[in-house]
């Protein structure tokens, strides 16, 4: 069976809890809160020495880490990831793009805000982020305007990876009103065959 | 043939010339500069609206985005990505961690210091990244302690991802004297065959 070690209310966390479940996969969850350290004891950086959660461990006690790496472990010969190449790279495309343009600007200010509470300490950085997350919003906003879902106007790892810290977008100080086309694939998502909550 | 649509001293779109070099694969490169502001033109951003270089436009005329996207996609099936499927996992491991806790931080700071010539702007910025910086430096020190290269004892897009920004790092105000292991491999990746140098 696989172990994932995690945090329930992390965004990069549910990504994977949320694909195990679309495949039907049993998984065992390990606690891991951040905010106690529990990413940075020995036994948990002998695991994974970037010290960041999720961590998959296979079954054969092989571990995984980075989010969007174990979504497409996972998802690899399965309908979540297109076999068509050019159709895989788009999927790929989204995926850094939510590393990077919009995973460290929205899931951060949502983690000081929400989860850590510790706004008034970050009050230059979140609004220095918050131009940034608009604008990731936005470029995801247009996508959408033409398509169902991310690629191939099929379901895929790109959506699931986007949905995770875009649903809870607000928590993190984004009014999602603006952007009509994010909240009528959101609302898609969640209409998936055995979707799950991120609560869950 | 293929476009690239890239500025040469951006270690984003070199990594893309360097697997194009080591495949042999001839490419037309459209210089296009940050710097000028010719990544947010409208005929640009008709291409790639998240306004980025590099941009790859394959033989057929469709686009993609996403530095590490785009090594993906040329790597598939070559020497340069592994067939095994955990050992292609592990590459994407080290392709996420590279833009996320990586680039962002030691790119970042030699965008400011060495390109735009702006650290005095960016003082503050600069200052909180170089300690995550280092962090993601030790990281692959301790890795590349026991290891020639990154995944599997073989030079792939794991290798040439990490490596854009870290044999620059210097131009962000890093030290490599003090990881031995890395400078070690720096100095593999440039003995590689079709090695290439930036500034080519």
């Amino acid at each position: 069976m696989y172990k994932l070690y995690g945090m329930r209310d992390s965004g990069n966390c549910y990504k994977v809890r949320l694909l195990l479940n679309h495949l039907d996969l049993p998984c065992e969850n390990i606690a891991t809160d951040i905010l106690q350290g529990e990413t940075r004891t020995d036994e948990f950086l002998a695991l994974n020495p970037n010290g960041k959660v999720p961590l998959l461990i296979c079954p054969d006690g092989r571990p995984l880490a980075e989010s969007n790496a174990i979504l497409t472990y996972l998802a690899e010969g399965t309908d979540y990831l297109p076999e068509d190449s050019y159709e895989g790279a788009l999927v790929f495309q989204w995926l850094f793009f939510e590393q990077y343009s919009h995973e460290r600007f929205i899931a951060t200010n949502r983690f000081w805000m929400h989860l850590e509470r510790s706004a008034a300490t970050h009050r230059a950085q979140i609004e220095a982020n918050h131009g940034p997350g608009l604008a990731a919003l936005g470029v995801m906003n247009d996508h959408l305007a033409e398509r169902d879902f991310f690629v191939g106007d099929r379901y895929s790892i790109a959506d699931i990876a986007l949905y995770a810290y875009t649903h809870v977008a607000d928590e993190g100080g984004y009014d999602l009103s603006v952007f009509p086309h994010v909240r009528r694939w959101i609302a898609d998502v969640a209409q998936q065959p055995r979707h799950q909550l991120m609560s869950a």
